[in-house]
């Protein structure tokens, strides 16, 4: 705990939900926001995570907005098998490189007794099964089955799945060995094709992470050094986080005709000749989840965009001490029944009534760490004005004031729209702050010095610099400051200079510290 | 191909869309059915299935019924680890015993190069990882850490996943290494408590068997020898196939305090008291799928039972020749939107419009197979009579008949349902006709002899028959007539003697061979 700040800052610590604070140890601060919403936990099983009923009714929600995304584009959801046969991971070289260091490996069928009260692996595979880190080379495979002419084309699947990277430092949602994502694989007759698919969905992603996340996005492509393994080019989307670091968000790849060869995906065209087809991969991940908590959250936990959230309001009955509870639930009951009528977004709102006897306060603290957009605490009192004691979670827990109930079921929509938007405003001003256009070597090692920021675990931001596009450099500057490309952003091409070398630059790129 | 009896019906063999036909090779045809569906095939990796956008878009379907069913008896949703430490599963000895043969084991977490241009395992685990068979020992370590007190009982949680048993004899569906199921998985104070949950999700498969896949279904209690490995009792609803075949097509386990005892699942009391809680767990899979293919589809190809369908209505326009095909099209567009805007059951009326230059039957053909409950054709003359050429899939190829189009769009909802009640209804009929109630050994012996049947594909059926209630009886009438008691029906009991052994009995069982 920092003591000293908090001393500076008034005196005397306010008192929040959390701790630490943001202030006082982000990455921890991260941890206990996570808990304290009672989302994920680590499982015994190194690396994995088990996400529990609220985390997972959040991914629910991206996924069900996510899939109506998809579907609207075109595409269909279908499903491959979980194991790779080893031999489909080294078709393509690049991309075995990329992911043969941390996989999980299936080498045998069934368990048999060791003869020592336990039990050992037995019926060894004559071929390894590689659980897969993603799915390109058993999809691909298949695809090669199913396109035979121009008019097999195009394919638009996507599969909602697990997938398993072994990763060695983990982290709940944004980092672990097996995570739940969605991966989509298309396949087109030509590059132009190809390319609109890339972008299209990389138009999706970042409207995603707007439109519904809050979550304000840089859209680009990553340098080459980069870029998915065996892709040809990786469009991503790039969030700033509140310790100003970057997180890579969601990507789309295109990958030329790298894998069509690979896995002789070919079709006969209208010129009755073969061709190698065009494909693009394209994915997001559980990792949003955590994006999401680390763009909103605030000391007391929770921050969730009403779009996502997986109850909109909860209602807090205050139960008469010495008296009959009945007339205070069967109101809010009916409140709650009446706000459920009310549609926001591409659902009804959603309710939680909260009837534990547990003391005001606990319950309501519970809400707040969980992050719903709007509490309403009701007592005898409120019931006899016909009014409910309404607090946004988004205004910090110390906003709260009466409300008339008529006045409230009209504008809830309203209110929770309000909030959506006031939460993307101030990401978006947040990350404005936060970044600067530096086209002096000084100036861009000194906005990336710890010691330089107000509290050392928080400092820096994005930075757009010009670059000679080089690995070379950017591998330079990743070592002495531990900045990184997040990538070359769409409007960012102007001639110049590069910051560390004075080479030529084709444009500024943002350079970030990042996730 | 049986050409004898092809004669003996009517001389010359009616041209069916699915080779074979049910009576001249039922497991082909199922085959057959799932292909020209393009429903699924089988991928190149051992035992696993690639599912098509066809076939998982009805996947899509039972899983959103379903997760509604659940959501509304309560339950909510997370998500545990793919892998199971091997330590864990050695806990509950019966469990290890029924899982352990057949399971993927993962030993090693890279490849690394093995000089010879390939890759080998490298990275070998301490403790090696199990592909999960199923949760009960993942899931259940984790509640071992939830549960403290009575308070935080019950849990009621499902999980949707995938999960791997290493089956060497599989079929597309029904019977695969890798397939997608939920598990249900629940805590309780009392065992009063976790009986009831049991048959309260035992009714919810039941109700969504019958009300949605249209499939009837018996429920009773699996015999002792049939329960899930370390259950106390284990539900089941066995539903019949057209080849007179039972398929189990859900469970419902209770657990008793069994995996409680061996993962130290406890809680402290209101008494104050350490007690062991009663755990319950139910799934139910992909297998539904082939259990809804082989109980409606026919000769020509699927039949889809409109509740779950992935589309309802498939709109052939009829392109004039030598003429612009827009004023046809533009019709049929306006009528597919506002046949969405329909509702029917939990959605809106989902329509194809298929304006692929084929030949009318190519076209036609495809969606027969399909299993679209409702075909629409539509030229330049039913415009002109403002009227649509209307097909039921549930009546045969030849039934076709013109509708007005406004009587159409009117009426399509009840037409749906009416598809929907009398595909149940004939399941039903037909199951009640295969149905015998026998006393007598000679006869259940006669009932399950192949060369008394029609058919020598298609024989037996269910029969109810008293048993003596040992697993000694009921293994030898497996040996002897590969005959299996699929449960104890819950409307069984009545005392008699077992037809085999002359015993007392409880009540008649259902026997029946089965998937």
């Amino acid at each position: 705990m920092n003591q000293k700040q908090n001393k500076q800052s008034g005196g005397k610590a306010a008192k929040t939900a959390i701790t630490p604070t943001r202030a006082e140890d982000y990455p921890q601060w991260y941890q206990q926001v996570v808990r304290a919403a009672d989302m994920a936990e680590p499982s015994d099983v190194r690396g994995c995570m088990v996400i529990k009923p609220w985390g997972y009714a959040l991914w629910e929600n991206v996924q069900r907005v996510l899939d109506g995304m998809f579907k609207a584009t075109g595409h269909r959801n279908a499903y491959f098998p979980l194991f790779i046969p080893k031999s489909y991971l080294e078709k393509e070289a690049e991309h075995v490189e990329g992911f043969a260091k941390e996989c999980a490996v299936v080498t045998h069928h069934r368990l048999e007794d060791d003869g020592q009260g336990g039990l050992k692996p037995a019926g060894e595979l004559e071929e390894p099964l590689v659980v897969r880190p993603t799915s390109e080379m058993i999809i691909g495979a298949t695809y090669a089955k199913w396109v035979q002419s121009y008019r097999d084309l195009p394919i638009l699947i996507n599969q909602w799945a697990n997938v398993v990277r072994w990763e060695m430092r983990t982290r709940l949602f944004l980092r672990t060995a097996e995570f739940l994502w969605q991966e989509g694989h298309t396949v087109h007759a030509t590059e132009a094709e190809a390319r609109e698919e890339t972008a299209k969905m990389h138009e999706v992603y970042a409207r995603f992470a707007e439109d519904y996340m809050a979550m304000p996005v840089i859209k680009g492509a990553k340098p080459e050094h980069e870029r998915f393994p065996g892709a040809v080019e990786t469009y991503s989307i790039e969030a700033m986080m509140q310790d100003r670091k970057a997180l890579q968000a969601g990507t789309s790849h295109f990958l030329g005709q790298n894998f069509a060869r690979a896995q002789d995906i070919e079709y006969l065209g209208e010129d009755n000749q073969r061709h190698h087809a065009w494909t693009t991969s394209w994915g997001v991940s559980t990792r949003l989840i955590g994006g999401l908590i680390m763009t909103h959250s605030d000391d007391d936990g929770l921050v969730l965009p009403p779009l996502l959230a997986p109850a909109h309001v909860v209602i807090l009955p205050i139960l008469p001490k010495g008296k009959p509870a009945e007339p205070v639930l069967s109101w809010c009951e009916q409140l709650a029944e009446e706000l459920r009528g009310v549609r926001f977004g591409d659902r009804n709102v959603e309710v939680e009534l909260d009837t534990r006897d547990l003391r005001g306060g606990e319950k309501t603290w519970q809400w707040v760490k969980r992050g719903v957009p709007i509490r309403l605490e009701v007592g005898e009192r409120d019931i006899a004005e016909d009014s409910v004691f309404m607090a946004r979670r988004d205004l910090g827990v110390k906003d709260k004031h009466a409300v008339k109930r008529s006045e409230f079921v009209a504008t809830v929509g309203v209110i929770l729209q309000e909030i959506q938007d006031a939460l993307l405003g101030r990401a978006k001003a947040f990350r404005e702050e936060n970044s600067r256009v530096i086209d002096d070597l000084e100036a861009f090692k000194a906005f990336f010095t710890p010691e330089n920021a107000e509290n050392p675990e928080i400092h820096g931001g994005f930075v757009k610099a010009h670059w000679d596009g080089t690995t070379e450099t950017a591998e330079r500057v990743q070592k002495e400051l531990g900045v990184t490309i997040r990538c070359l952003p769409e409007d960012g091409e102007e001639p110049g200079s590069c910051i560390i070398t004075g080479r030529p630059s084709a444009g500024r790129v943002v350079w970030a510290k990042a996730y």
